[in-house]
């Protein structure tokens, strides 16, 4: 049995942090014999300046081939200027389209260990512990019609459509009400329903999908009071459910709760539990080459690949403690550095978690 | 001169806080000599209770010929299941489209009395003083086409429309240039700019608009990156602006940084500076009828409503300067209760800004 996984380091700290995380895949897979063989791709702005695409042919039809991918990240502003459909955000977005990974699943956890990087008071986010569960692959990301028109006026209108169809909303709604039942068996649907038609319907299916999942609670609130709430009291949250542009937003103000957002993994999952990883923080590019990144969430990343994708629970635990471990250590990358710890580079913290496991 | 003010009480708390608000500005009304006339209307849940429309004829023509409208709050849950056109929300809407009330200005500010009211350190938010502007009467509120369809597979799909003509954003980025122009010259635009056509075009006309007020310094974010910064550190603000649907988020997201939303104003403003003013806080259900409410944000409501349609500074900043006063005395109403503090109810409160103005 050989498992495929595709590495796309892609731009910025991508590659750095995508080769740590090599590593600590590559001793688990010694050490668990797993089977994993690994193939790595451009995407990204990587791509653009090899083959002038930010997806090209060849990386897609890799990733189709593979059982996971690990994703760095993508972008930069060198190519911030370029027309949308040749940014090295289309590299991304194209992945997540062409593989149908709906499924966003971003965890928030605050590390005890990282309390006090938080912003907000200890009391208020110690021992957070949420899941956003993002709709990836609809909404007004990849809504028709699109663009800039020429009004009768004369003025240019530009133009979006917010869009969900029934299926689309039913099977995210199904991977939320699983994970609640997973987890604390609270689930609350973000919407604007007091506004936007689409997310009446949302707000609908999400009711109706709930007769099927007895043992969750489920709640409805709208997104400006989500926003709020995250803020206010984090840990009335369990499990999160909403659409793609709502959960973009989410996800990330959730994430800077814990202060720490260089170890928060993600995973993109589609109906084949086929899935793309990725840390939750972007490509860095001020810091990019610098060797001081941190390598965690990606590390992390691959932890929730071999879970999700792989079912290799128990090789994603032994990352997980190691992780830990490191952290017990004292060790930090600057990101997460505090008075009193040790301050370590991208390589020395993914060695240290090799060591640790 | 006469100068008429509509008073809108509309739902939930929103009677107990404008009736204090009232006496406020009736107060100032004798001492400044305004000439302010006065005259109340029903809007959203209370007005569906008498008239079957969350927005009468009769309110809307009197809010047409009013200088300055002074809104209480919409909505509750006795309401939640009629249909989107017949909610009271929707007469806030109607409200805000029928007068052209494009530039919401709300302002995020910390009083130093109720620093500790917040859920985030002492040395993140002291001092926080933000304003989001806001465009109040277009992008996905009220972009067509909107509904529901079937599709040809027979599945349904719920879909709303995201649009900005050029002059939509023209206008309400002058009114950010400007403000930040009278702040600390400093505006940060907030789109989607790597995914949203709509947004690209919102991001040209803030960079067009950029050479017309070279004293202040324009930057652009995502607004997932926003939603970030807002909880990491929200003191690199100065005026934010931004569209309907994320000016909604951020905004909320931004007022409960403060951890005291019952003292936050807005405004939304057309062209003539007619304005309609309210609290940033909602109906509150919850506590309505229980003399609990906290009147401040009301009251600092017709303070901008002073500054900012009828030109009254000197009223305005006594307003401002009697709520100070109150907090300095200890006088707390119980959302913003903190030990120590003097527990008092709506009308005390209210009373209390009386005597100290
Ligand atoms: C890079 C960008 C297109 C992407 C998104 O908006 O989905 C990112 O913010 C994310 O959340 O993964
Ligand atoms: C009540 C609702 C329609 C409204 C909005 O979304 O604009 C409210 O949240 C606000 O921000 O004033």
């Amino acid at each position: 049995m050989s498992r495929k996984i595709l590495m796309l380091p892609g731009d910025g700290i991508g590659p750095e942090i995508v080769a740590e995380a090599e590593k600590v895949l590559n001793k688990v897979n010694d050490q668990f014999s797993l089977g994993l063989s690994f193939e790595t791709a451009l995407v990204g702005g990587a791509a653009i300046e090899e083959d002038d695409t930010p997806l090209p042919e060849s990386t897609l039809a890799k990733a189709k081939e593979a059982d996971a991918i690990l994703l760095g990240a993508v972008g930069g502003p060198q190519w911030d200027s370029l027309p949308m459909a040749k940014r090295p955000e289309k590299g991304l977005l194209g992945l997540r389209s062409n593989l149908q990974l709906f499924a966003n699943l971003r965890p928030a956890i605050l590390y005890p260990q990282l309390a006090s990087a938080s912003s907000l008071k200890p009391e208020v986010v110690s021992g957070l512990d949420i899941m956003i569960v993002r709709e990836l692959t609809g909404g007004i990301y990849f809504g028709q019609p699109r663009g800039v028109r020429e009004l009768e006026s004369g003025e240019r209108q530009g133009y979006n459509t917010y869009a969900y169809t029934e299926s689309e909303i039913r099977r995210i709604g199904r991977v939320a009400f699983e994970a609640a039942q997973q987890r604390g068996k609270k689930l609350c649907s973000v919407d604007k329903a007091n506004v936007l038609e689409v997310t009446v319907m949302w707000r609908e299916i999400m009711e109706d999908l709930k007769r099927e999942y007895p043992d969750v609670e489920l709640s409805h609130m709208y997104v400006d009071n989500a926003a709020m709430q995250l803020v206010r009291a984090p840990k009335q949250f369990d499990v999160i459910v909403t659409g793609n542009m709502f959960g973009d937003i989410l996800s990330d103000e959730a994430a800077m709760l814990t202060g720490s957002i260089g170890m928060l993994p993600s995973a993109s999952l589609n109906a084949q539990k086929q899935g793309m990883y990725e840390p939750c923080h972007g490509s860095a590019p001020d810091i990019a080459g610098k060797g001081i990144a941190n390598p965690l969430a990606t590390i992390l990343s691959a932890a929730m690949m071999l879970r999700y994708s792989l079912g290799e629970e128990k090789a994603a635990e032994a990352i997980e403690a190691a992780v830990s471990k490191v952290l017990d250590q004292g060790l930090r990358t600057a990101d997460i550095m505090s008075e009193g710890a040790e301050k370590v580079s991208t390589r020395a913290m993914g060695e240290a978690v090799l060591a640790a496991l």
